[in-house]
């Protein structure tokens, strides 16, 4: 008798919708960052260490329209644009964080 | 007086390690499809919607190497391989989870 195929339900629907967002190179970064408080783009890029200025550009964007992060322009001179995290974003940051512990436990540092 | 840069404490190190397996596209979805049990590569295949053959492949070697998920071959007739979250991956399950929530509250269904 043959072994069956072992079949799996299909993956959660929450989950898709959440690695929709995290599942995407850098957003958990800029999520992790914002967590610690409002930050310029310039912040943002030095604290994301690899992320060029385009695509955190596009990122904040999609951030933005997903509404996870809120970007603020104060009036200067100079303006200034600052971004950080909605409700929703910080939501996250305590799950992040638990990702992170994880991290520290069961990944082997390159 | 200009405004100044507001900087940012680069990313946190764990957090950083976690999404460099995390924050790559399925890597999620696979781990929470297995959060559900053994599953073959043809249930994983379908239950991951919308992966390819080649990109999971890719991804299952990789998480095996990152010690996440177990390759089992049960001989055969036929040999049928399996495959299992470690201990290490099944600790990452309740936080995919909470994950999983904060989706479902936060993030609008396209």
């Amino acid at each position: 008798m043959s072994e069956p195929v072992i079949d799996a339900p299909a993956c959660d629907t929450a989950i898709t919708l959440a690695f929709s967002v995290l599942g995407k190179r850098w957003n958990g970064m800029i999520l992790g960052v914002l967590g610690n408080g409002k930050t310029s783009f310039v912040g943002l890029r030095k604290a994301v260490t690899g992320i060029s200025d385009t695509v955190l550009s596009e990122r904040l964007v999609e951030l933005s329209d997903t509404g996870l992060v809120r970007r603020e322009v104060a009036e200067g001179p100079p303006v200034t644009v600052s971004y950080e995290l909605t409700t929703a974003g910080a939501e996250l940051v305590p799950t992040i964080a638990e990702l992170g512990q994880w991290a520290k436990r069961n990944l082997a540092r390159p």
